[in-house]
Parts: structure tokens; sequence; C-alpha cells
């Protein structure tokens, strides 16, 4: 019987080993600077962060620490959006992990939760966009430099995830009751098969769903569109199972083209925690 | 900075990472019951073990803990060779991980860690040899019932071990100051290139210089040998580099033949955690 904290790296580990998972590094694919042993590493690190959580430990110190752990390897940011998830969820575990007790959890952070979020950002480059003109005092990128504005608006990390939705749809689930991530649980547990080949098929929905924000933020809008219509065209076709070959072409196309759907990825590990934790899926 | 349990951890996750490794579990391959989801679930499990080892606990407590949380999956024996070379390296590295200290590790062990390794085997079935006859009454398979004639004869956990040797190198490495691990962490250090290449290089090295004796136990030593010299013969063309695809087909020939070095592997796991703890790789 594994525990939260066990359980939640082993969502980290058995997302990144899902393949094909179309632009992302996966058990068959490594981008240049960005391998498979940097998420294997990523994920070890990041445990005592989410023991923190499991716990009882406040969200954003547990998060601040899992980022750290995580950010100890050298293939720079591996899992922040996973773990902006994880650590949630595995707070939510301890009394019962549904999306009432989830969105309580969230609903409970404080202006000191959203002052460790930021300090995350000290420890690794995440790429995100530019905050709206009356949030630049609150641009993540300054990391800790921001804490003195946000203390002074007073925000919790809830409302600073509220402010980051459009655009982020890490923080989407935390203002919708994690709506996707419970969503890729049950359709874990519905699929067949091994749970790499069960990860390959809802991060593939999770593609064809909607366009992945982090495409969207580091390429455009246009780019993440184009990503999501051809997943959802290839999961139209029952591809993973009819014609695996064009998903593994497609998955090519976007490493080459160093499209990497991140966000997707991140739901896709929630939905495994969940699914773990639940008993639906057993490895 | 990660913890040498946190290390650990990362060397069972390295290890079946490397690609090709002969016959055995890789990035790349699966057998038909044992894939490469059970080992990221075995070594998550293992790793209260190991943290009980880092913390000073005695080697056997340690290793049954390992063993009881890595056989939390469903693909069965994953690590269990592994853990008994882990355990007392990362019990070493609180003092200093070096072939001395291992070594006095090892000669301190008692009557009660040898104890606790027969429990282990309640945990999961391991692939041995039918002991000699003199030594019937300590047949590892019986398990916890082996316990009072072990006490009887006083038998510490290294005399166990080194009653195992020949015909298990896992013990050989016990009893040799784990010469064969140390060496492996010289030649990851020594290798080029992201660490699942080096560990695929130092798999295939450990497999030319002497036979498997995972391989001898389920198989024969005639089909040990001959693995032995084709491993050797690659070596030797340095095919890893000059032709990849004669060892790739190496690899699937074993997968298929059922013949599964992984005495080999176990020693790989150690070199790729003493290299770790060395700081001679970095992922």
């Amino acid at each position: 019987m594994r525990t939260s904290a066990q359980n939640a790296e082993l969502a980290l580990l058995l997302e990144v080993a899902g393949t094909p998972k179309p632009g992302n590094v996966d058990r068959h694919r490594d981008l240049d600077d960005l391998r498979f042993e940097h998420f294997l590493a990523g994920a070890v690190g990041a445990r005592d962060g989410l023991e923190l959580a499991a716990d009882g430990a406040a969200v954003g110190p547990a998060f601040e620490r899992a980022v750290s752990g995580m950010a100890a390897q050298q293939g720079g940011n591996t899992q922040f959006g996973s773990l902006l998830l994880l650590v949630p969820l595995v707070r939510a575990a301890r009394e019962e992990l549904s999306q009432p007790v989830v969105e309580s959890v969230v609903r409970e952070t404080t202006v000191g939760d959203a002052a460790s979020f930021y300090r995350a950002f000290e420890h690794v480059d995440v790429a995100v966009d530019d905050p709206p003109e009356d949030m630049a005092a609150l641009d993540v990128r300054r990391g800790t430099d921001a804490i003195p504005a946000l203390e002074e608006r007073g925000l919790t990390l809830l409302e600073i995830m509220d402010r980051s939705v459009p655009g982020d749809d890490v923080a989407r689930e935390w203002v919708r009751g994690f709506e996707r991530s419970f969503a890729a649980a049950e359709r874990l547990a519905d699929a067949d098969g091994p749970v790499a080949d069960r990860t390959a098929a809802v991060f593939l929905s999770l593609l064809a769903e909607r366009p992945d924000t982090l495409v969207a933020t580091r390429h455009d809008e246009d780019t993440a569109r184009d990503v999501t219509d051809r997943a959802a065209a290839l999961l139209e076709d029952d591809a993973l199972e009819t014609d695996r070959d064009a998903v593994e072409s497609f998955a090519d196309d976007l490493v080459a083209r160093g499209i990497n759907p991140g966000t997707t990825a991140d739901v896709t590990a929630a939905g495994l925690f969940v699914a773990l934790e639940h008993g639906a899926i057993a490895p």
C-alpha cells in the first residue's frame, strides 16, 4: 500500500514513461537538453515536498520544497506545473481525494502560500506569458522581488491562480475544481492495458480537448490550436489502436519543431495520481 | 543536493532506463509480465527502507523494509538483488562511501540481520538455486520458517552471503568488498554522454566480464557463459558505438528467449549509486 506522497512521485514517473506522448519527453523520446533521466531525477527530488503536503503542511511551502527538490538536476524545469496540481491533491488526500475537498484546500490558501509560490520561481526557469499591465508588479518571473507587492495587495495563492486564467490551464484546474484532472483519472480507469498505454491514450484525449497553454505561451495560439486539431483527428480515428505510426509521426514532428504540450502532461500526471490513489490503476 | 536515499532510488530508476540492456527490462523493452512501470513502482516503494539505512538502521531491517515496499506492485521481484547491494552502500555513505567502510558495514551484520533477510523472502518470489545439503534447513525459500535453524547456528548475514558464493554474484559483492560495484562506478564516470547511455555501456562491460549468476540459476551455466561470450564480442567490437543494431538484436534475442541477466543489472544499479554519491555522474 503506497502512501499519497509515493503515489504522487509514481504519477510523475508514469507520466513521463507513457509513450507516444506527442511533443514531450517520453519513454522513447528525449529533447536536446531535456532528457528522460532529468524527469526521473526531478520526480525523486520532488518527493520530500510531496511528503510535507501529505503530512499536512501548507500548500505553498510544500510546493516550494517540491520544486526546489525537483530542480536539483541538469534539465531545468521538468515538473513545475505537475507539482502545482499534485501538491493540493496530496493535501486533499489526507482527508478525502475528491473535487470538493481539493476545492476547499485551494480556497484555504493564504498570502503566505502565494509568497512561497513566488519563491518557487527562484529555483527554476518557468515559461510564462507577460502578465496584464495592472499585474506587472506581480510578474512571477520577479520571484521573491514580487512578494512585497503581493503582500500589499493581500492576494492568496488561489487569487493568484484566478488571475492566471485564461492562459494557464494549470491555474484553471485550481479555479475549476481540478475537473480535467479528475476526468483524466476516470479515463485512465476506463482504458485498457498497461498503465503506460493508458497514459498515452489519456494524454492524447486531453490534448485533443483543449489547446495546450504552454504551447500557446511558447509559440502562439494558432500553433496550440493546430496541435489540438491534429490530436483530435487522431483521436477520432482511434489512431493509437488503428494507426499507431500516425501518432508516432505526430510525436516526432512536434519534437522536431520544439512544440511541447507541457500543460497537458501536467494534467495527465494529476490524473495518474488520482487514479493511483483511488486504486483505479495499479502498476 | 540529493540525499543518499534519494540517490539510491534514482540509481534504481536510471538502471532500468538504460538501454539497450540485453535481456532485461529497459527503456525500450518490457517482458511479458514484468514491465517498465513495475520497476518504477518498485523503486518508489523501496525508498522508505533506503531511508532507514540512511538514518542508521541495521542493514537487515532496512533491507526487509525496502523489499516489502518494492514488492508493492504487480510485477513481482523487480529489485531484490539491487537492494541487497544498495542497502549496505547507503549505510556506508553515512560515514564514507568507500570499499573499506562498506566492508566494515557488512562485517558488523548480525544474526538478527540475517533473520530480517529471511523475512524479506516472504514479500516476493526470488529465483535461487537449491542450497547444498548441509544448508537445506537454511534454504532462503523457507522464509521465516528457516529462522530457528539460522539462530541455532548463529549465522550473521555476512556469513549467509559467504555461503551463497559461488553461484550468486550479489553475495560475492558482499564478500569481495563490493569490488565490481565500485569498478562499475569508475566506468560510469569515465564513459561519455547522458547517464542512460553510460548505463548501457557499463552494463554490457559487466555482462562481458562474468557469466550472470541469475541466468545460470534460471537456465544453466552454459547459457550464462554463452551470453557473456556474446557480450564480450560486442564489447570487443565497441558495438554500442560502431554497430548499435547488433547490440539491439542481442537484446531482443535474449528477451525472446527469456534470458534476463538480472545480477548484472543489480551490480549496475550499485555502480550508479556509487557514481551518483561521488558526484561522478549528475543527471
